[in-house]
Protein backbone atom coordinates (compact mmCIF):
# COMPACT_ATOMS: atom_id res chain seq x y z
CA UNK A 1 0.00 0.00 0.00
CA UNK A 2 1.15 3.46 -0.79
CA UNK A 3 0.72 6.81 0.27
CA UNK A 4 0.87 10.17 0.61
CA UNK A 5 0.10 12.91 3.09
CA UNK A 6 0.06 16.73 3.49
CA UNK A 7 -2.24 19.36 1.45
CA UNK A 8 -0.17 19.89 -1.51
CA UNK A 9 0.84 16.78 -2.36
CA UNK A 10 -2.92 15.13 -2.37
CA UNK A 11 -4.35 17.75 -3.94
CA UNK A 12 -1.19 17.60 -6.75
CA UNK A 13 -2.26 14.08 -6.66
CA UNK A 14 -5.64 14.57 -7.25
CA UNK A 15 -4.85 16.72 -10.23
CA UNK A 16 -3.77 13.76 -11.95
CA UNK A 17 -5.69 10.88 -10.68
CA UNK A 18 -7.15 8.85 -13.43
CA UNK A 19 -4.05 9.04 -15.06
CA UNK A 20 -2.96 5.58 -14.27
CA UNK A 21 -2.07 6.56 -10.48
CA UNK A 22 -5.30 5.68 -8.81
CA UNK A 23 -5.98 6.55 -5.33
CA UNK A 24 -7.74 4.71 -3.54
CA UNK A 25 -9.46 6.20 -1.04
CA UNK A 26 -8.69 9.99 0.86
CA UNK A 27 -8.81 10.19 4.47
CA UNK A 28 -9.68 13.26 6.21
CA UNK A 29 -9.69 14.25 9.94
CA UNK A 30 -12.82 14.28 11.50
CA UNK A 31 -11.91 17.91 13.29
CA UNK A 32 -10.80 19.74 10.11
CA UNK A 33 -13.16 21.81 8.76
CA UNK A 34 -11.50 24.75 6.63
CA UNK A 35 -11.97 25.33 3.60
CA UNK A 36 -8.71 23.93 1.84
CA UNK A 37 -9.68 20.07 3.11
CA UNK A 38 -13.47 20.49 2.16
CA UNK A 39 -12.19 21.06 -1.17
CA UNK A 40 -9.90 18.09 -1.53
CA UNK A 41 -12.86 15.99 -0.17
CA UNK A 42 -15.42 17.32 -2.84
CA UNK A 43 -12.92 16.98 -5.79
CA UNK A 44 -12.09 13.75 -4.35
CA UNK A 45 -15.75 12.62 -4.73
CA UNK A 46 -16.23 14.61 -8.04
CA UNK A 47 -13.55 11.94 -9.16
CA UNK A 48 -15.15 8.52 -7.73
CA UNK A 49 -12.86 8.51 -4.91
CA UNK A 50 -14.24 7.61 -1.32
CA UNK A 51 -13.82 10.25 1.18
CA UNK A 52 -13.25 8.46 4.54
CA UNK A 53 -13.43 10.46 7.91
CA UNK A 54 -10.65 9.34 10.52
CA UNK A 55 -9.42 10.32 14.12
CA UNK A 56 -6.10 11.96 14.09
CA UNK A 57 -4.24 8.93 15.58
CA UNK A 58 -5.15 6.88 12.15
CA UNK A 59 -4.00 9.40 9.64
CA UNK A 60 -0.50 9.04 11.66
CA UNK A 61 -0.62 5.42 11.78
CA UNK A 62 -1.60 5.43 8.16
CA UNK A 63 1.31 7.94 7.29
CA UNK A 64 3.83 7.08 9.62
CA UNK A 65 3.76 10.47 10.84
CA UNK A 66 2.15 13.99 12.84
CA UNK A 67 2.66 16.46 10.67
CA UNK A 68 -0.05 15.22 8.11
CA UNK A 69 -1.92 18.03 7.81
CA UNK A 70 -4.81 16.42 7.95
CA UNK A 71 -5.43 14.63 4.99
CA UNK A 72 -4.04 11.62 3.73
CA UNK A 73 -4.68 9.29 0.30
CA UNK A 74 -4.23 5.59 -0.06
CA UNK A 75 -3.12 4.70 -3.55
CA UNK A 76 -4.12 1.13 -5.06
CA UNK A 77 -0.82 0.16 -6.61
CA UNK A 78 3.72 1.04 -5.65
CA UNK A 79 4.79 4.05 -7.00
CA UNK A 80 4.73 4.08 -10.34
CA UNK A 81 8.49 4.81 -11.69
CA UNK A 82 8.83 4.81 -15.56
CA UNK A 83 10.97 3.53 -17.92
CA UNK A 84 14.10 5.26 -19.38
CA UNK A 85 12.38 4.48 -22.86
CA UNK A 86 9.09 6.51 -21.66
CA UNK A 87 11.34 9.60 -20.31
CA UNK A 88 12.86 9.58 -23.73
CA UNK A 89 9.28 9.43 -25.68
CA UNK A 90 8.13 12.04 -23.43
CA UNK A 91 10.39 14.41 -24.86
CA UNK A 92 10.75 13.53 -28.19
CA UNK A 93 6.58 13.53 -28.38
CA UNK A 94 7.36 16.98 -26.88
CA UNK A 95 9.02 18.15 -29.43
CA UNK A 96 11.25 20.56 -27.57
CA UNK A 97 14.72 19.93 -26.54
CA UNK A 98 15.45 17.61 -24.04
CA UNK A 99 15.62 18.62 -20.42
CA UNK A 100 16.58 15.38 -17.96
CA UNK A 101 17.86 15.90 -14.10
CA UNK A 102 19.89 12.71 -13.56
CA UNK A 103 20.57 12.48 -9.38
CA UNK A 104 23.66 10.34 -8.60
CA UNK A 105 22.96 8.83 -4.57
CA UNK A 106 20.55 11.09 -3.39
CA UNK A 107 20.13 10.11 0.62
CA UNK A 108 18.33 12.71 1.79
CA UNK A 109 14.41 12.50 1.55
CA UNK A 110 14.19 16.07 1.76
CA UNK A 111 16.77 16.98 -0.91
CA UNK A 112 15.16 14.37 -3.13
CA UNK A 113 11.99 16.06 -2.50
CA UNK A 114 13.16 19.48 -3.43
CA UNK A 115 15.08 18.37 -6.45
CA UNK A 116 12.08 17.16 -7.61
CA UNK A 117 10.14 20.08 -6.66
CA UNK A 118 12.59 22.17 -8.48
CA UNK A 119 13.16 19.84 -11.40
CA UNK A 120 8.79 19.75 -11.78
CA UNK A 121 8.89 23.79 -11.85
CA UNK A 122 11.61 23.85 -14.37
CA UNK A 123 10.03 21.52 -16.90
CA UNK A 124 12.30 18.95 -17.14
CA UNK A 125 10.66 15.71 -18.96
CA UNK A 126 11.60 13.29 -16.49
CA UNK A 127 13.94 12.77 -13.04
CA UNK A 128 16.12 9.81 -13.00
CA UNK A 129 17.73 8.15 -9.84
CA UNK A 130 19.43 4.77 -9.58
CA UNK A 131 17.65 1.74 -7.79
CA UNK A 132 20.68 0.92 -5.02
CA UNK A 133 22.36 3.19 -2.64
CA UNK A 134 19.99 6.04 -3.04
CA UNK A 135 16.52 7.55 -1.40
CA UNK A 136 13.77 5.94 -3.25
CA UNK A 137 10.19 7.86 -3.59
CA UNK A 138 8.38 7.50 0.28
CA UNK A 139 5.98 9.75 1.25
CA UNK A 140 8.60 11.81 2.80
CA UNK A 141 9.75 13.05 -0.39
CA UNK A 142 6.63 13.20 -2.16
CA UNK A 143 5.66 15.77 1.12
CA UNK A 144 9.12 17.45 0.36
CA UNK A 145 8.19 17.56 -3.22
CA UNK A 146 4.92 19.72 -2.84
CA UNK A 147 3.50 16.46 -4.90
CA UNK A 148 5.86 16.90 -7.81
CA UNK A 149 6.24 13.45 -7.44
CA UNK A 150 2.62 12.69 -8.69
CA UNK A 151 3.51 15.05 -11.36
CA UNK A 152 7.08 14.67 -12.99
CA UNK A 153 8.04 11.34 -14.64
CA UNK A 154 10.47 9.40 -12.38
CA UNK A 155 12.98 7.08 -13.96
CA UNK A 156 14.33 4.63 -11.92
CA UNK A 157 17.31 2.92 -13.62
CA UNK A 158 19.61 0.04 -12.98
CA UNK A 159 22.87 1.51 -13.71
CA UNK A 160 23.35 5.05 -13.94
CA UNK A 161 26.49 4.93 -15.93
CA UNK A 162 24.96 2.59 -18.49
CA UNK A 163 22.02 5.21 -19.04
CA UNK A 164 23.95 8.11 -19.16
CA UNK A 165 25.66 5.98 -21.92
CA UNK A 166 22.27 5.58 -23.67
CA UNK A 167 21.28 9.41 -23.44
CA UNK A 168 24.15 10.44 -25.08
CA UNK A 169 23.47 7.82 -27.76
CA UNK A 170 20.12 10.16 -28.49
CA UNK A 171 22.32 13.03 -28.98
CA UNK A 172 21.87 14.58 -25.24
CA UNK A 173 24.39 16.64 -24.00
CA UNK A 174 25.29 14.96 -20.38
CA UNK A 175 26.53 18.03 -17.81
CA UNK A 176 27.97 17.14 -14.04
CA UNK A 177 27.80 19.95 -11.44
CA UNK A 178 30.37 19.32 -9.19
CA UNK A 179 32.71 22.24 -7.32
CA UNK A 180 35.74 22.94 -8.09
CA UNK A 181 35.64 21.69 -11.77
CA UNK A 182 36.65 25.02 -13.34
CA UNK A 183 34.43 25.60 -16.13
CA UNK A 184 31.68 28.41 -14.70
CA UNK A 185 27.80 26.29 -15.34
CA UNK A 186 27.06 30.30 -16.73
CA UNK A 187 29.51 29.77 -19.56
CA UNK A 188 27.96 26.13 -20.53
CA UNK A 189 25.60 26.43 -23.72
CA UNK A 190 22.32 24.82 -22.40
CA UNK A 191 20.38 25.18 -25.89
CA UNK A 192 21.46 21.68 -26.92
CA UNK A 193 19.25 18.84 -25.15
CA UNK A 194 20.31 18.28 -21.87
CA UNK A 195 20.90 16.02 -19.26
CA UNK A 196 22.02 17.53 -15.71
CA UNK A 197 23.99 15.31 -13.28
CA UNK A 198 23.53 16.14 -9.82
CA UNK A 199 26.15 13.90 -7.06
CA UNK A 200 25.45 12.71 -3.54
CA UNK A 201 25.23 15.21 -0.49
CA UNK A 202 28.60 14.09 0.94
CA UNK A 203 30.44 13.02 -1.84
CA UNK A 204 29.34 14.16 -5.28
CA UNK A 205 29.46 12.33 -9.04
CA UNK A 206 30.62 9.00 -8.48
CA UNK A 207 33.54 8.43 -10.61
CA UNK A 208 32.32 5.86 -13.24
CA UNK A 209 29.17 8.32 -13.24
CA UNK A 210 31.80 11.46 -13.71
CA UNK A 211 33.20 10.10 -16.62
CA UNK A 212 30.07 9.68 -18.43
CA UNK A 213 29.44 13.49 -18.53
CA UNK A 214 30.66 15.31 -21.27
CA UNK A 215 31.55 17.80 -19.18
CA UNK A 216 31.75 19.45 -15.70
CA UNK A 217 30.96 22.92 -14.32
CA UNK A 218 30.44 24.34 -11.48
CA UNK A 219 28.44 27.36 -9.64
CA UNK A 220 30.71 30.45 -9.11
CA UNK A 221 30.36 31.40 -5.68
CA UNK A 222 31.68 34.95 -4.06
CA UNK A 223 31.86 34.64 -0.34
CA UNK A 224 32.68 33.37 3.52
CA UNK A 225 31.62 29.87 2.66
CA UNK A 226 32.11 28.19 -0.92
CA UNK A 227 29.37 25.67 -1.36
CA UNK A 228 25.74 24.96 -1.93
CA UNK A 229 24.03 21.85 -0.52
CA UNK A 230 23.24 19.42 -3.55
CA UNK A 231 19.53 20.30 -3.88
CA UNK A 232 20.22 24.22 -4.32
CA UNK A 233 23.16 23.36 -6.58
CA UNK A 234 20.53 21.36 -8.52
CA UNK A 235 17.58 24.19 -8.45
CA UNK A 236 20.24 27.14 -9.65
CA UNK A 237 21.39 24.43 -12.85
CA UNK A 238 18.17 23.81 -13.57
CA UNK A 239 16.89 27.87 -13.94
CA UNK A 240 19.72 28.31 -15.39
CA UNK A 241 19.09 26.43 -18.01
CA UNK A 242 15.11 27.74 -18.20
CA UNK A 243 16.65 30.55 -18.43
CA UNK A 244 18.94 30.30 -21.28
CA UNK A 245 15.82 28.79 -22.81
CA UNK A 246 13.35 31.10 -22.16
CA UNK A 247 10.62 30.12 -20.22
CA UNK A 248 7.54 30.43 -22.77
CA UNK B 1 24.82 28.93 26.73
CA UNK B 2 25.15 28.01 22.74
CA UNK B 3 25.98 25.51 21.60
CA UNK B 4 26.97 24.29 17.82
CA UNK B 5 27.08 20.93 16.47
CA UNK B 6 28.19 18.90 13.71
CA UNK B 7 31.23 18.47 11.65
CA UNK B 8 30.74 21.58 8.67
CA UNK B 9 29.65 23.91 11.69
CA UNK B 10 32.03 23.64 14.07
CA UNK B 11 35.03 23.71 11.21
CA UNK B 12 33.36 26.67 9.77
CA UNK B 13 33.17 28.18 13.38
CA UNK B 14 37.09 27.48 14.15
CA UNK B 15 37.88 29.44 11.41
CA UNK B 16 36.98 32.70 13.06
CA UNK B 17 37.10 31.83 16.66
CA UNK B 18 39.06 34.48 18.41
CA UNK B 19 37.20 36.83 16.02
CA UNK B 20 34.87 37.71 18.40
CA UNK B 21 32.54 34.43 18.36
CA UNK B 22 34.80 32.66 21.01
CA UNK B 23 34.07 29.40 21.86
CA UNK B 24 34.75 28.09 24.72
CA UNK B 25 35.06 24.11 24.67
CA UNK B 26 35.29 21.83 22.04
CA UNK B 27 33.83 18.19 22.75
CA UNK B 28 34.56 14.96 20.60
CA UNK B 29 33.27 11.51 20.52
CA UNK B 30 35.15 9.24 22.41
CA UNK B 31 34.77 7.24 19.44
CA UNK B 32 36.01 8.88 16.42
CA UNK B 33 39.09 8.78 15.65
CA UNK B 34 38.83 9.53 12.30
CA UNK B 35 41.24 12.26 10.30
CA UNK B 36 38.85 14.97 9.97
CA UNK B 37 37.81 14.84 13.61
CA UNK B 38 41.38 14.78 14.32
CA UNK B 39 42.13 17.91 12.24
CA UNK B 40 39.27 19.54 14.36
CA UNK B 41 40.46 18.90 17.23
CA UNK B 42 44.23 19.79 16.70
CA UNK B 43 42.55 22.82 15.03
CA UNK B 44 41.02 24.05 18.36
CA UNK B 45 44.14 23.02 20.61
CA UNK B 46 46.64 25.59 18.16
CA UNK B 47 43.95 28.41 18.72
CA UNK B 48 43.87 27.57 22.76
CA UNK B 49 40.23 26.21 22.79
CA UNK B 50 39.81 23.31 25.54
CA UNK B 51 39.08 20.04 24.03
CA UNK B 52 37.20 17.20 25.90
CA UNK B 53 36.21 13.88 25.21
CA UNK B 54 32.81 13.00 26.07
CA UNK B 55 30.43 9.91 25.41
CA UNK B 56 27.58 9.67 22.59
CA UNK B 57 25.27 10.43 25.51
CA UNK B 58 26.51 13.49 27.00
CA UNK B 59 26.89 14.85 22.66
CA UNK B 60 23.31 14.21 22.57
CA UNK B 61 22.71 16.24 25.89
CA UNK B 62 25.06 18.94 24.91
CA UNK B 63 22.96 19.54 21.39
CA UNK B 64 19.96 18.21 22.05
CA UNK B 65 20.26 16.02 19.03
CA UNK B 66 21.31 12.44 18.06
CA UNK B 67 22.94 13.90 15.03
CA UNK B 68 25.94 15.72 16.24
CA UNK B 69 28.34 13.80 14.22
CA UNK B 70 30.25 13.29 17.19
CA UNK B 71 31.18 16.61 17.52
CA UNK B 72 29.82 19.70 19.58
CA UNK B 73 31.16 23.52 20.31
CA UNK B 74 30.18 25.16 23.43
CA UNK B 75 30.62 29.03 23.20
CA UNK B 76 31.08 31.85 25.53
CA UNK B 77 27.53 34.22 24.89
CA UNK B 78 24.84 33.92 23.18
CA UNK B 79 24.55 33.99 18.74
CA UNK B 80 25.98 37.20 18.04
CA UNK B 81 23.32 39.16 16.14
CA UNK B 82 24.55 42.46 14.20
CA UNK B 83 22.73 45.37 14.48
CA UNK B 84 21.73 47.15 11.26
CA UNK B 85 24.43 49.73 11.34
CA UNK B 86 27.20 47.04 11.42
CA UNK B 87 25.49 45.91 7.98
CA UNK B 88 25.54 48.78 6.24
CA UNK B 89 28.59 49.45 7.33
CA UNK B 90 30.18 46.23 6.18
CA UNK B 91 28.70 47.22 2.82
CA UNK B 92 29.85 50.62 2.55
CA UNK B 93 33.04 49.32 3.81
CA UNK B 94 33.34 47.01 1.31
CA UNK B 95 33.19 49.15 -1.36
CA UNK B 96 31.37 47.26 -3.19
CA UNK B 97 27.30 47.01 -4.41
CA UNK B 98 24.93 46.02 -1.44
CA UNK B 99 23.78 42.63 -1.13
CA UNK B 100 21.16 41.90 1.87
CA UNK B 101 18.48 39.21 1.99
CA UNK B 102 15.97 40.15 3.84
CA UNK B 103 13.90 37.27 5.40
CA UNK B 104 10.22 37.90 6.38
CA UNK B 105 8.91 35.21 8.47
CA UNK B 106 10.85 32.06 7.89
CA UNK B 107 9.42 29.46 10.31
CA UNK B 108 11.71 26.26 9.63
CA UNK B 109 15.22 26.02 10.46
CA UNK B 110 15.62 23.68 7.39
CA UNK B 111 14.91 26.47 5.22
CA UNK B 112 16.36 29.29 7.19
CA UNK B 113 20.08 27.54 7.23
CA UNK B 114 19.43 26.94 3.52
CA UNK B 115 18.83 30.46 3.18
CA UNK B 116 21.81 31.76 5.32
CA UNK B 117 24.30 29.23 3.43
CA UNK B 118 23.35 30.06 -0.02
CA UNK B 119 23.38 34.21 1.04
CA UNK B 120 27.24 33.13 2.73
CA UNK B 121 27.94 31.63 -0.85
CA UNK B 122 26.63 34.24 -3.17
CA UNK B 123 28.80 36.89 -1.05
CA UNK B 124 25.82 39.09 0.65
CA UNK B 125 27.03 41.81 3.41
CA UNK B 126 24.05 40.39 5.57
CA UNK B 127 20.98 38.72 6.33
CA UNK B 128 18.36 40.30 8.07
CA UNK B 129 15.60 39.04 9.93
CA UNK B 130 12.82 39.40 12.24
CA UNK B 131 13.15 38.92 15.82
CA UNK B 132 9.46 38.22 16.26
CA UNK B 133 7.30 35.06 14.83
CA UNK B 134 10.16 33.85 13.02
CA UNK B 135 12.71 31.34 13.27
CA UNK B 136 15.67 32.34 15.30
CA UNK B 137 19.54 31.23 15.03
CA UNK B 138 19.05 27.59 16.60
CA UNK B 139 22.29 25.05 16.62
CA UNK B 140 19.45 23.41 14.38
CA UNK B 141 19.93 26.48 11.68
CA UNK B 142 23.76 26.64 11.73
CA UNK B 143 23.52 23.12 11.19
CA UNK B 144 21.34 23.27 8.33
CA UNK B 145 23.38 26.25 7.03
CA UNK B 146 26.31 23.95 7.12
CA UNK B 147 28.24 26.85 9.47
CA UNK B 148 27.45 29.32 7.03
CA UNK B 149 25.73 31.56 10.74
CA UNK B 150 29.18 31.37 12.03
CA UNK B 151 30.41 33.42 8.75
CA UNK B 152 28.10 35.71 7.35
CA UNK B 153 26.42 39.11 9.38
CA UNK B 154 22.90 37.98 10.18
CA UNK B 155 20.95 41.30 11.67
CA UNK B 156 18.00 41.26 13.95
CA UNK B 157 15.68 44.22 13.79
CA UNK B 158 12.15 44.21 15.54
CA UNK B 159 10.18 46.01 12.43
CA UNK B 160 11.26 45.02 9.12
CA UNK B 161 9.03 47.26 7.40
CA UNK B 162 11.13 50.66 9.29
CA UNK B 163 14.38 48.65 8.23
CA UNK B 164 13.14 48.43 4.66
CA UNK B 165 12.35 51.53 4.59
CA UNK B 166 15.49 52.50 6.23
CA UNK B 167 17.94 51.08 3.58
CA UNK B 168 15.86 52.13 0.42
CA UNK B 169 17.08 55.68 2.15
CA UNK B 170 20.32 54.92 1.57
CA UNK B 171 19.90 54.02 -2.00
CA UNK B 172 19.44 50.64 -1.63
CA UNK B 173 16.42 48.91 -4.56
CA UNK B 174 14.23 46.67 -2.44
CA UNK B 175 13.22 43.43 -4.70
CA UNK B 176 10.29 41.25 -2.97
CA UNK B 177 10.51 37.62 -4.57
CA UNK B 178 6.88 36.36 -5.04
CA UNK B 179 5.18 34.03 -7.05
CA UNK B 180 2.49 35.80 -9.63
CA UNK B 181 3.87 39.44 -9.31
CA UNK B 182 3.97 39.64 -13.13
CA UNK B 183 7.49 41.09 -13.76
CA UNK B 184 10.50 38.32 -14.19
CA UNK B 185 12.92 38.39 -11.60
CA UNK B 186 15.93 37.41 -14.98
CA UNK B 187 14.18 41.34 -16.37
CA UNK B 188 15.06 43.54 -13.12
CA UNK B 189 18.95 44.98 -12.66
CA UNK B 190 20.99 43.94 -10.17
CA UNK B 191 23.44 46.00 -10.95
CA UNK B 192 22.53 48.51 -8.44
CA UNK B 193 22.81 48.13 -4.21
CA UNK B 194 19.71 45.63 -3.68
CA UNK B 195 18.10 43.55 -0.67
CA UNK B 196 16.39 40.35 -1.96
CA UNK B 197 13.28 40.13 0.12
CA UNK B 198 11.83 36.64 0.70
CA UNK B 199 8.68 35.79 2.06
CA UNK B 200 7.58 32.56 4.74
CA UNK B 201 6.83 28.70 3.63
CA UNK B 202 3.39 29.29 3.62
CA UNK B 203 2.64 33.00 3.55
CA UNK B 204 4.57 35.22 1.21
CA UNK B 205 5.76 38.60 2.01
CA UNK B 206 3.25 39.96 4.37
CA UNK B 207 1.58 42.79 2.95
CA UNK B 208 3.16 45.58 4.91
CA UNK B 209 6.48 44.19 4.25
CA UNK B 210 5.74 44.26 0.13
CA UNK B 211 4.35 47.41 0.63
CA UNK B 212 8.22 48.65 0.89
CA UNK B 213 9.21 46.53 -1.85
CA UNK B 214 10.11 48.73 -4.81
CA UNK B 215 9.22 46.09 -6.69
CA UNK B 216 8.18 42.71 -6.51
CA UNK B 217 9.44 40.17 -8.86
CA UNK B 218 8.66 36.51 -9.89
CA UNK B 219 10.85 33.55 -10.85
CA UNK B 220 9.08 32.48 -14.16
CA UNK B 221 8.45 28.50 -14.00
CA UNK B 222 7.77 26.21 -16.75
CA UNK B 223 6.12 22.88 -15.77
CA UNK B 224 3.88 20.60 -14.30
CA UNK B 225 4.48 22.28 -10.95
CA UNK B 226 4.54 26.35 -10.67
CA UNK B 227 6.08 27.03 -7.25
CA UNK B 228 9.06 26.41 -5.69
CA UNK B 229 9.93 26.69 -1.49
CA UNK B 230 10.84 30.04 -0.19
CA UNK B 231 14.46 28.39 0.06
CA UNK B 232 14.70 27.22 -3.33
CA UNK B 233 13.43 30.55 -4.64
CA UNK B 234 15.98 32.38 -2.44
CA UNK B 235 18.84 30.65 -3.52
CA UNK B 236 17.76 31.13 -7.45
CA UNK B 237 17.10 34.94 -6.85
CA UNK B 238 20.40 35.29 -5.05
CA UNK B 239 22.45 33.72 -7.56
CA UNK B 240 20.90 35.84 -10.10
CA UNK B 241 22.09 38.69 -8.64
CA UNK B 242 25.62 37.08 -8.58
CA UNK B 243 25.27 36.21 -12.35
CA UNK B 244 24.71 39.60 -13.60
CA UNK B 245 27.63 41.22 -11.50
CA UNK B 246 29.89 38.78 -12.02
CA UNK B 247 31.68 36.54 -9.75
CA UNK B 248 35.18 38.03 -9.76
Amino acid sequence: MRVIYGINPVREALKVAGAGRGIENIFVWERREDKVILDIANDARRKGIKVKIASRERLTELSGVEKHQGVVAVFKGEFAYCHMEDAIKAWKDSGGRALFLVLDSIQDPQNLGSLIRAAAASGVHAVIIPKDRACQVTPAVTKASAGATELVMIARVTNLTNTLSGLKEEGVWTVGIEAGSGKSLYSVDMLTDIAIVVGSEGSGIRRLVREECDITAQIPMKGSLNSLNAAQAGVVALFEVRRQRGFS
